[in-house]
């Protein structure tokens, strides 16, 4: 015991009794590794970062709501001029970020001119696609108010309510999907994700007047396709059932494999539908139903005699 | 595509390809359609700020708490003038904020002098109300030492726990509900709901000694009730079946339409009890229960068969 | 009413109208009677600080990748440098927060001999086990790869999955749980509990290529033991079933009370497993399924009749 | 001694053995005696802050020179919400600390509405007096770059010369000290002063082309006036001689007391020139001189025999 | 060329061309050889921190003026819990710089029981003299105030002055230097000096009701001593002459070797008194007066013909 | 005054009463009208960044000294990991600001193939003569030790001596001076002159053991050749005497006009010396001397019959 004390009392207070060399060493064996695996060589090319995109994400939605997501004092003689400079520079850091993807998925050493143009024509549609974004939220923020008993203004859904992040990030991310950038758009998802437990994946279509209230655990898979007027409460899944293998056991991409849920669809708590399935307009589906199947418009889904199925064994007074 | 990659090149490095100012106008039309839409006039009251709130949050716990949540140097002979300032500074701001709510509340162009003393009042209600709300989270904090095994410490559980987390941005909430400034309280819920996964509205009552292990996808409605000694696992949702809407079609607001879970109730993961039902006192509500009736006391409530509702396909040695 | 105007317009600009004095005693008076309570005397000893094993875990994270997770712009030059320097660093900063662990559990006033050298131990030994966690991960990065139709390179996974941030958390925090340190342990895994909605409890046993997806909800117990490549969806529990107390009411604390899960098992959104339950190699357990008894290898388990159990209203056109 | 040592061991590691409580007492009785004396109650009013002021003077700096001293990266597209932009925000910023000056100076608890108004209309002053600033900048600029042999190009005398940051504080100083701001004006030379050591007060009244090399130590006096196309180089004093005390003994204020320079002169270093004396156009001052005195147009000044005053005692080879 | 072109172009982006292995290792020879050359090991113990000082010197201004220096919103409430927990927080930073500094100056490894007492003796006596600080601090404001035509308040004096700032930090500097602190009493000032370009030794004795005004280029000296109400001028030097050397070369140090100035003395601009000469009290001396003999009290010095001195070649009309 | 409150309270909470739109064109108007003088063209090329280079030189400092500047904790084990990162980031940065420079001067709309590898190759030559500036700033260390009486280590000259940091910057600069890098070069400078009030420009020639006591208002030309083993205090000039200005009347440019100091010369306070003279080695300058003559080596220089140059007016009791 003696020894092991001397040994510590041995280490002066500069040195570290850590083997750093060794861990570098090992580390980067295994580093190289990696890379040779994945025939990269050794130059593996940026990817978009995170924490640019989170800013993007607020700068635009910033420019989109100026008086209420931007600054609280801005004038009416300021407020074009924030809204302008706020897009110049977020729009000129998208396109940055769009660049990486672009170079990252040619897997070349240096970004094409091809891939030069298409971050400039994409950032460039995606301005475009901002007003009609807008108009899409606009739409959301009054389905919200509508839909909630507990809201009280318009002003305050926008500020408070998580689906509302959720579905901001997932409108901003689908234009980016839908033009070519995948990346960006996923991560911009996951965003969302961490803020609010809310996944939807930015492939999905999404038409207007869309509320999801509470919202933890909500999973929409890449091609569900959802019309307008659409309400979720929270642990909703529309996912896909099982995956399909080809003959090598590698999973089958790109299938249709998530649910149809046409205009006017309200979904409960914790209902699960998985499958290309089809829920007809204007159906209503319960809390926690497991669906496989598709049902026609106007239906009512629930569990069936939900209260048999339990065991009260009550001893009260 | 020669002519293309002209058109690239003559882009000077100095110049947006985007069309700001053709966005910046469109934006400003959908704002003000959207104004007037809401009858608003061009000048929106500002509302309360959510990175405010939490810095409220955080000080206030900080000085519930000083040692643990505060700064751990905090001397005996400045733990004082740590709690003494740490309050005097966020009452101040909180203040700020409730004028704000109170205003917007108002749609006054400025705050009226009502306004003012309501803000006060409330902050000064509010700071009153402190000494049990650290009483009330000293009961709670017990509760989950006593309810988890995996517990070691009380400090443990004050610094690792989301639930505890939840339940104090819960009480501090909460006291600013029945105060009249739903807004706030809305939003320091959300703060909490963002962190933890955990969705408690401040409008619900909720007793002393309440733990919540895990907690993600927990939802507790705003008439909800909840007694004494209350434990709850992640995805418990204590809410409302479907809601009524009157005779235009709009959602009746203000009903109670929670559960109602009286003292030492234990429920399992994942369980949703729905609607203004009763949950005896000492009653057990098993994992995955659907519940949208009421039971008496010390029940125990769980699913019926749950083995034999499964398919087991099993091609095992 | 007049009168009640007169006193807010007395209370000068400086004055706080709420009563701070007071409450400082108050809340004064409240810490030392729960500190008696305790019998731990005024002077509790810091804990570890949740901000910064967060800066931690972010440091040995962008060691383990320099390029995805530290600095896009390292040059092969400058690597190693950075794996060394940033290792060094933070695991100095560990090696402090393991101090106020091991002195908060002892209960002392002053770090003992045998604390600091035991944290200078745990420290050493947690960084010879980084390069195994570095295999690990590349494994699990792989599964992901491989188990999502929608992950198009092992990098995006990386940097976009959620699953990928809580199973590093966990893995570094499983190390520091099994040399001792079950604070600092927990704290890293309410980090990514936090960041993800996905709970997982440092002290269980999770083999290779593991992978979750979504994984809001995911709650996986302390005694758990997963083999290798398990694949979980969102919201699965992987729980206790009911606590066992002791005669005295108090919880038997560190009994083995969650399920064993062996290699090739795929569990799928929203299943219960709970207890200290086997579900044998390559099984498949279907989307919220509740399941409280063993099954045997390559079982496939799914809820029967999962649409006779529903009642559709259909009153379609 | 070993008593000594008792005592600070005795000091247990949370308590301070300062005596807190004591200090603050004794501070709050010298606060509260001062403030009787200068007969100004126990409510002073805000000050504008040195910090704020320091942003301002770097916003509105970038306003009038975006693509130097705002952000590098703008494009043509948004160059004018740059500058729109960063002048609404930093005007807004300007108009409050404003209303602290007058409110000061008013002594008055409250800002009155004549106050109000004041700020306004200077604010709208000085945004308009804007262009003639970055126009008089224009010609301090050229007059650098051709008055120093080491300058390459006008936008390099821009960003590195301490003159050009002295000389653009005072233009901005001086606009608000002839607007009836002194205090935010004195505030602002202030910065400078400590970023350059040249010490310019915001009273004097200084000419186009005007250039100061190097700097350290120039000084020039509230009542100065400098005409067009003055040179001067560090540690010029341009000051008052002895200030005339009345019956009473306090200092006469107000008095034009500083030097006329008139157009065209060149002051070299460490000259120093007292009194309202005037220095007429073209003259040339040398270094050191000492001049309390007028001279007429077209002078050149300089120290006689300076070599004759000096001992040289030289033992060299 | 081409070959020049080609080697660059063999840059990767990712490789570094600059060698940094090499130059990490020159670095550390050079390290090596130089705590060689001063014997003391490989383990340089910690200097106290420039940054933390500045931070200390800030916090402890903040205490003494809480409503000028420390937050223009402090409630009349809530002003002692700020300036006590101010003072709590810098004492205790304070109290860690001082160890820095004895351990530094003993040369050990560790620091010692006994030095670790000095540190909390020497916080304890410099907590107990802010008091008299602030008195002090008191006086040297009315003193700026009522020598300087252009103050208007004394408040304006405390947030505009450079003199005052210099001589807060020199009367907190000059009580450290006198309780053993010498180190720390340095950096204090080189902050002052840095901000000021006011040069004032922590050794020197200064009395009350001290002022000095612009102050660029001032120094004084370790062992100046000076009365009450004594005004400086910009560039004035209280400076050592030469300095004496002993047998060996090495010079002699600790003497008293700067001037003495007593109670009312003015010292105008860019004079310079040198050596341990006194300047008896109600003295003036004026600008660019060179002087290194006593002067006896009520004197006048001034430059003999100034203007003698003066070359004009003037070609005046 | 009636109209002149109304039109006040006419101004909406949320309007500028300031004209932006008028400011706007007005600067816009004046922008093109400059540039075009400056025939330039609508897109002006970035300048190196103040900012980004006071972060160069922090950060290649902290290389030089890690542990005085970089950081205290550093391990034996990990300084050189430090070193190789510090040194490897801010490289990489400075590499990006000479691109800025050599683009800025080459006034090119792009950075040129040879640019590009100008920059690389500085980059390249920078680093390998830091071993030579960290050899050079010990020497100069040791000089300011052995020439202050009052410095007691020479870890306290490095982190307190304002001529130290001084001399860093300098010799940093003027080897990028020499290196092709003249604005970089200047900017360094322009960091000190403003932290210290010490003007070196880079373009001058200094020897080892270089020392500046106090420093504040030292002014070193760009021609100006300095040997080993000089000392200058204060206000010392070494500067140029007139320009010259060519037959157009500009100055010309690039001329030896500043003096030559030779080894062992030490310039006391005050002392100013202009033009191209040579001070023989070994010689004394005295304090306030003005010198524009050489003088033979060993000379003692100081003011002849000081004392009687002044009118002592005493009247003393």
């Amino acid at each position: 015991m003696k020894s092991a004390r001397k040994e510590v009392s041995a280490v002066p207070r500069n040195a570290a009794p850590w083997p750093i060399d060794s861990i570098v060493a090992q580390l980067r064996t295994l580093r190289v590794k990696s890379l040779e695996a994945r025939s990269r060589g050794d130059r593996p090319p940026r990817l978009p970062s995170r924490k640019a995109l989170a800013g993007i994400v607020d700068g635009v939605s910033a420019a989109l709501f100026p008086n209420r997501l931007g600054s609280p004092d801005l004038t009416d003689a300021g407020v074009d001029y924030f809204v302008g400079h706020t897009l110049e520079v977020n729009l000129r850091l998208l396109h940055e970020q769009l660049t990486r993807e672009f170079q990252f998925s040619s897997g070349l050493d240096r970004l094409s001119d091809v891939d030069r143009e298409r971050a400039i024509y994409v950032t460039h549609a995606f301005a475009q696609y901002l007003p009609k974004v807008r108009s899409q939220l606009e739409s959301d923020l009054v389905a919200a108010f509508e839909g909630d008993p507990a809201a009280r203004t318009v002003d305050e859904v926008l500020v408070c309510y998580p689906g509302i992040t959720a579905i901001t990030h997932y409108r901003l991310a689908h234009s980016l999907y839908c033009l070519g950038a995948p990346l960006v758009a996923r991560m911009i998802s996951e965003l969302a994700h961490s803020a609010t437990g809310i996944d939807i994946h930015p492939g999905a279509h999404i038409g207007e007047r869309f509320f999801i209230d509470h919202g933890t655990g909500v999973v929409i898979g890449e091609t569900a396709v959802l019309g307008d007027h659409v309400r979720l409460y929270q642990a909703v899944t529309l996912g896909a059932k099982r995956f399909h293998a080809d003959s090598s056991g590698a999973l089958v991409k790109g299938e249709a494999r998530h649910p149809v849920v046409e205009d006017d669809v309200v979904i409960y708590a914790g209902a699960t539908i998985l499958g290309r399935v089809t829920i007809g307009r204007g159906s209503t589906i319960g809390g926690n139903v497991w669906l496989t199947r598709s049902v026609p418009p106007f239906s009512n889904v629930s569990q069936a005699n939900a209260l048999d199925e339990l065991i009260v064994d009550g001893s009260g007074i």
